[in-house]
């Protein structure tokens, strides 16, 4: 009867493959307004000291520490101003014995002043020619003042590689004045729907033809792993149309089929493998997505990685989640953390599962509750009820009602 | 000695004076592409049955059920073969009792057709003008078949307003060829560093001067929440600068600025705000991050939203995270869960800390354990070293080593 059966593999045997599959990450430099959410690909190195200069951190009077030891609520001291300097001025004067120049958060400290006398215990007085201040408090050395390099030195480790670039990192890079950070690339993966009854939206849908699905679902959910979607096509059912279009992909690390890997008529996508590179794996023991295939295939001096995922929908939306998304995180540099995602909730009716593969079954969340949709994989009602999906083991047959089930979501930007 | 002082609030009030701030979400158009991470803005209805045609759900035979309800493995029956429909195809014949059409999964089904023998289950026997095929079991009425509109109905409604667009509804709303997708617009933040010592990272630096850091660091912030980061701009620390550039953002929805906020000599914000729009908090109890503001500018017939953030880097960063980030989730429509990002680790040293206000440190994180970063909250080497910060209630004076302590994660895209 013609059919190729599949030499099925147990899924913990097919995660093994997967993390072990080669890739090797490039580097790209991009604008720092761009680096957020990326991975260092070099250790950064402080190209300046911080802060730049010796400076005020609070608002008053740079003064010498020992002309104010003496100073007090009752026995004020009297210094000479000299002069104003604001952040961002350059002080032109320097401080002496006696004197003091009034400087604001962050300005520029003069030559010789040793701390700054905070602006609240102190009291201005003008004179015929002279402004002078009266200080209450008195100011050690080194008092509200940051000194060049005391934050930072020049050459200093600021970063290491492989730090993921955080809001707060993005403030570290800005604060030596980098403008083009170097990063991980993005790894660029091209995304195929094939089937002869697979249209794109913008065609009219005639009669026998469907509007494609997994194309924009799968690329959504690769962006969402930190990675390019590329492509997004539609081809043709057949083994020329198919072959063709993989090897057009030049510049993608990674493609992603959908369709034709049923060990049946259309088994398409296993042919063109056999023929230019190798399968790793056809056929893993979960449902749905049983005719999953894992294939490489030559490309220069490394391998391309393809990942056939079953046609319907559902199948295909949930294969990728469980076995290729952590893949795409970790090569995209995107922490992959399985455990905030996923949460438990009460499952809200006794659920019936086949025994002997592991099963994903939708469900849909309410409040504490997480209810099986009952319908088939290529039901996109089911789709647009559900909130994810639950992993029911191979051996357990039935999910008592109130049973504890651990809900994986599906991914969002 | 000219000191402003503060009118200075409890967070928790704070907290409940934001989540009361006026937003008018706006809707827009955006392409399928461009729409995962987004929340839909009007209810969405199937604008064409699903399938949109009947089809086979299995590679086989389409035939007349009542044909085959004699059939078994000893006793099968010979049914002519009329043609081969594959998926995309459109069927020239009608299938009538003594005969079948081949056909592919998803291949639209012969008129007449009542249920689809699997391949599997058949054999092919040619004649000489004919080709015939012999069926080993029975089929149902309906069996293997999807009808024209049995999983959504045209007019159904398919997500409703509110949906936040996962992959899973990307799916959904590709399978009703959705081109254009209503979503909720992203709020637009103008970001805005404030100092006469902040320069851009393509200026020189100049005795005096120090690189923008906030507008980054915000703005990158900004972005991880879901909405757009307007301008990234420095203004001086001057009223009438600060006045003008406020009014020329007419696009921003919202305005975050930093710096110029101090209860002192700088406090150019305040004095701007009493003038066009009204102040309705400017002091939180909480260290660091005290003069900390928030105002509304009139702006037609709706408040303009403004933040004034602290000059300090970990001051704005850390400001921005506990009490602007929330908000700006839930305008923007993401998600805000404090609770999956919120982790628990080990404090592994005693930390002090300042009585009467609540407190946010700095911490790094090491396997289990959080370290406290006891540097100033001026200091880059400390947000360098930083994987998130802790709170320390106000009557708290000591963590004890090995304590536990919740730690917030600095966002990334």
């Amino acid at each position: 009867m013609g059919k190729v059966f599949l030499n099925t593999m147990e899924p913990e045997e097919v995660v093994k493959i997967i993390e072990n599959l080669p890739f090797q990450r490039k580097v790209e430099k991009v604008s720092i307004e761009k680096a957020s959410g990326r991975m260092l690909a070099k250790d950064i190195y402080a190209s300046i000291n911080l802060p730049p200069f010796s400076r005020a951190s609070m608002d008053g009077y740079a003064v010498i520490s020992e002309d104010t030891f003496k100073a007090s609520e009752a026995n004020p001291v009297k210094l000479e101003l000299l002069e104003v300097v604001r952040a961002g001025d350059v002080p032109q004067k320097n401080v002496e014995k006696g004197t003091c120049v009034e400087v604001s958060t962050g300005a520029s400290l003069p030559e010789g002043a040793e701390g700054v006398v905070m602006v609240e215990v102190t009291e201005r007085k003008s004179g015929e020619n002279t402004e002078n201040i009266l200080i209450y408090e008195s100011v050690a050395m080194g008092e509200n003042i940051a000194l060049e390099g005391s934050d930072v030195k020049k050459g200093d480790l600021l970063l290491s590689k492989g730090t993921r670039i955080t809001s707060d990192k993005i403030g570290v890079l800005s604060a030596v004045g980098m403008k083009k950070v170097p990063v991980f690339k993005k790894p660029q993966v091209a995304v195929v729907s094939t089937g002869n009854e697979v249209i794109k939206p913008d065609e009219k849908l005639s009669y026998g033809k469907v509007y494609d699905i997994n194309s924009q679902t799968i690329s959504s959910a690769v962006e969402s792993c930190g990675c390019i979607a590329l492509h997004s096509e539609i081809v043709k059912d057949d083994y020329k149309s198919l072959k063709n279009k993989i090897n057009e992909f030049k510049d993608a690390d990674i493609i992603i089929t959908s369709g034709g890997t049923s060990a049946g008529t259309g088994d398409v996508l296993r042919t063109v493998l056999d023929e230019i590179g190798e399968v790793i794996v056809h056929g893993i023991a979960v449902k749905p997505g049983k005719p999953t295939l894992i294939g490489l295939i030559p490309d220069g001096d490394r391998k391309k990685i393809i990942f056939g995922l079953p046609g319907y929908p559902v199948s295909a939306l949930v294969i990728f989640q469980v076995f290729v998304a952590p893949f795409l995180k970790k090569i995209a540099s995107v922490a992959h953390d399985k455990q905030t995602n996923v949460k438990t909730f009460k499952i809200s009716r006794r659920y019936h599962s086949a025994r002997g593969r592991l099963h994903y079954a939708l469900v849909k969340v309410e409040g504490e509750r997480a209810t099986p949709i009952l319908k088939d994989s290529g039901a996109i009602a089911a789709l647009a009820q559900a909130d994810g999906f639950i992993e029911i083991p191979k051996n357990v047959e039935i999910i008592e009602e109130g049973s504890y089930v651990d809900v994986m979501p599906f991914s969002g930007l």
